[in-house]
């Protein structure tokens, strides 16, 4: 962080908005009127329009002793954007709301929205509007994203048909090892502030939970092999437990194999090094951003020239549960031990 | 408040939201997909599509001491419906993201949550999604409002012409002095818990501040008078404020006439007995969610006939300043005394 400060009270609320957003230019055709305005225009020329919405609060979602303000930034568009592509739709508009205590100097906070402008770059999205509000205590973040998708070509949790087949991209559970790591390192640090962390050796846990990326090439793949999952959502929770919201949404059981969860070589050594099992990680880690979907088995030769998709599973009837299939054979009720909020 | 209380964490996230979101029944033909995917999906039918968004903190902009929650509900609703409308659009859905700490029950969720659904009711908006979470301190309230209008016939704050006449709608100030009056009586309460409020005498001016509407019949109202406003916003931190605003966007300057400051006689009274200037109240203020706007003046004839529209002055070059002509004929500058999140 800059040794400068500036007072976020020298400003203005309104000299404010005019610093953090003074750089924006639209580039999506549909961004007809942003900042600056009591509301942002969208035109969608026919197409549909996607929302969802994520709220960020510090000391619960994010820990500013080990994230700086710039992947915190860059994270939560990221986050948001991933439930955009989850509905097999593009995101084109996003806004952001944050609450700022006194803490914070106005450097702090261009650091916070440097992150944000090299997502919104990275993914295409216009920043289109928002809100600026004094918190008298802890960074608070509200962002809503904004997508298109052609009329019907949405996808939805609920509908998977009996027989599709269950398939993740990328790999799993290397978010959650990259915080068990960190939340370790403040604790050595908070014990002996003397002791510099080591974090090269494990750069690749912790640049997943830092830094996710959302997974647009996987949408595009769709878009190009001309394959419609029929049911999807994005793994921020768990895997265990988003497969569970699917099976349930769409009143069917599914089959997991073990052996077929994808887990980064990275993921494991850290996993061992922990003494944590990484198909544990991968099933209940949570934060992983990647996409949990179904598609018909006929489609299963289109997927198979993507090395980012695993098929992990198959969907089947209700009645047959939610099993998973171990490495050893042994068969397994799937269960949530997901992220749960109020515990 | 209810005597019973549900903790919360007995229902988990997911029970929560299923809590909460159970009776919503879209009624906007757009709101297509609604709360429990990764994402909302509306459809505009070759609209536009408009967007605000508002952060709302406990301690910052509500004080639950004197603030009903179902008033608190309504009230996040309507100032984000405010803003759509300020573009000249119709409002038809919303989403809700709340961060609460575990001082809230269910029941005081529940209270809360009656008074966004009262309003979307009112306003015949649909809840479309949203996010929950658990604050460490204090109820954080994120609201985004989606609205839509014919294609090129939304209205921005920077298009007043010289010479436009400028109006606002309803009444000012009121909810200034509801808000001065419930500080005074929660200062003398906390002083001396056994002192039973006296509210009656100024019902409307805390009406004014617990429970606004949005101007959704000023909206209604040009569409059949066919009138098109060339500049809106809303009045939210205060008239003089917000007047400077469109000025500095339009590039334009102002006169306006204290004599046509609409104030309402409650108004008048509260502020006699407060011993505060009515006109600085109607002025600076702010929280009347009332219209501001510019209208050519060959519109005249038409605004006459609506008895809730105030032409309160008209646009000049802006070489001539932004200048209050007061009842006694004194010129004086119009400066923003705002609201400043910041100080």
């Amino acid at each position: 962080m800059s040794q400068e400060r500036t007072e976020i009270s020298s400003l203005g609320e309104f000299g404010l908005i005019d610093h953090l957003t003074k750089n924006i230019e639209l580039k999506n055709a549909s961004s007809i009127v942003g900042v600056g305005d009591d509301a942002a225009v969208i035109d969608h020329f026919g197409k549909q329009t996607v929302i969802t919405t994520d709220l960020l609060l510090e000391g619960v979602h994010f820990d500013l002793a080990y994230t700086p303000l710039k992947h915190l930034g860059y994270k939560s568009v990221v986050v948001n954007l991933s439930d955009i592509y989850a509905m097999n739709a593009m995101p084109t508009q996003i806004t952001l709301s944050i609450g700022i205590s006194n803490r914070f100097g106005l450097e702090a906070l261009d650091e916070f929205y440097e992150g944000v402008y090299a997502a919104c770059e990275k993914y295409d999205v216009d920043l289109i509007g928002g809100d600026t509000a004094s918190s008298q205590k802890g960074f608070v973040i509200s962002i809503t994203a904004i997508g298109e998708v052609a009329p019907d070509k949405y996808v939805k949790r609920s509908t998977a048909q009996n027989g599709d087949l269950l398939c993740c991209s990328g790999d799993l559970g290397a978010a959650y090892l990259g915080l068990i790591f960190l939340e370790r390192e403040k604790k050595i640090f908070l014990e002996n502030p003397q002791v510099k962390p080591d974090l090269e050796g494990e750069k690749y846990v912790i640049g997943r939970l830092l830094k996710p990326e959302a997974r647009k090439d996987i949408i595009d793949f769709f878009g190009d092999a001309e394959v419609t999952p029929t049911s999807m959502m994005d793994v921020s929770d768990g895997l265990s437990s988003e497969i569970l919201h699917i099976c349930k949404q769409s009143e069917l059981g599914c089959v997991l194999y073990e052996e077929k969860l994808p887990v980064a070589e990275e993921t494991r050594k850290a996993a061992f090094k922990f003494e944590i099992d990484p198909t544990a990680c991968a099933l209940s880690g949570g934060e992983d951003y990647e996409l949990l979907f179904t598609v018909a088995q006929k489609d299963y030769d289109k997927l198979v020239l993507n090395e980012q998709i695993s098929v992990i599973g198959h969907m089947v009837e209700q009645e047959k549960g939610h099993k998973i299939i171990t490495k050893g054979g042994n068969t397994f009720d799937i269960t949530a031990q997901g992220w749960n909020a109020f515990r």
